[in-house]
């Protein structure tokens, strides 16, 4: 049990990070929690879409500055950088990635794999619909990798360290980089979000949110 | 500052709770801090496409559970239930949401509005290519929507809570119901996932999650 206060604490401590101090390195420790409360997140049907790229090579993360707009001060100065990637059709109620999750790694026996296959077919094809078009099936797995972005960012935050979420560049160029540089599969997984972690140089800016009541309705 | 340990217990804590104590309620204290958690969560340009809706109404929860397949255990027996809504127009980069988000909340100078607008412009029309169909830039909403479903999952679990993350729901017929009752107003805002929070009434299962070295990648 952590106590309330010190949960709040880290929330406000947690602010998009622009800019690291370059000589800060997260220790080993505190890095695999982070990782290890992405890897913990929940996912839907537990099938866990993403893969967590940690990207240290100086060169790798010189070459994104040129499309990634939105981490030109994170890119050189943070203590580790992480893209998100997410599989593509390998989400599809009828690809061997599911088949793996519920056999090898939930260890369903084969009767109730059936069932969860059944349910998650009409899942995807009628509820919500994710067999319209690849880029629905891909942003459905995306949603998924933001709960263990928030979560990553929340421990990370909860430790004393510092974090920022990056949405800020061109998807397609980006991949392209991730491509060449032999990082990034683009037929098999897609960049869902990438997140920048260290140790602040400069105080944060005041957080802006909209008041509670705006936000939150009580159906009674 | 919260120790490795005390996060790391929170995460397995934390399981997918389909049915809870009915006679246990949780503590407003508690739940603000939950909702509180969701409201200060990052989301992309800080635009918040969220509203929480509280769902305490016996006879909507009834109601809901024609639809809502994944929650017929959560729905009656849980403490509180939340129905995260998504704006869907109102983020596009020339809604008025936004420009409101920009001024009254960031309060922002009119020559830094300008420029966030134009990069907000840009960002959806190329970078992300959200403006390509109306779902494509609700799902992008739902990302957001997930960061603060993790967090408030995760901050439940640390004050010894549970919770389910429910998508098992047919998403146009329970749009409909929640219409019907004037919860949702469907020109506006979109259901992007529920999720419900309680006390366990069983013990939890196993956690199933692919090894650490399946999910991460260096690349040094």
């Amino acid at each position: 049990m952590i106590a309330r206060e010190d949960i709040l604490a880290a929330f406000h401590f947690r602010h998009a990070c622009k800019t690291f101090d370059p000589t800060k390195k997260i220790s080993d420790a505190d890095f695999n929690l982070i990782l290890e409360t992405g890897r913990l997140s929940p996912s839907s049907f537990g099938f866990e879409p993403w893969r967590f790229v940690v990207i240290q090579d100086p060169a790798l993360r010189e070459a994104l500055k040129a499309t990634v707009w939105g981490g030109q001060g994170q890119l050189p100065t943070a203590s580790h950088v992480v893209a998100i990637f997410c599989r593509k059709e390998g989400m599809r109620f009828d690809a061997a990635h599911v088949r793996h999750m519920m056999v090898d790694i939930q260890k369903l026996p084969e009767n109730i794999v059936a069932m969860k296959g059944e349910r998650y077919r009409k899942f995807q094809e009628s509820d919500f619909k994710l067999t319209e078009s690849p880029r629905a099936l891909f942003d459905w797995s995306c949603k998924q990798a933001y709960i263990a972005l928030g979560n990553m960012m929340t421990s990370a935050a909860m430790i004393g360290i510092d974090s920022c979420p990056i949405e800020g560049y061109d998807v397609d160029a980006t991949e392209a980089t991730l491509a060449k540089a032999g990082v990034l599969d683009t037929g098999k997984c897609g960049l869902a979000v990438m997140v920048a972690f260290g140790y602040r140089i400069n105080p944060q800016s005041a957080k802006t949110r909209q008041p509670l009541e705006e936000v939150v309705t009580w159906v009674k």
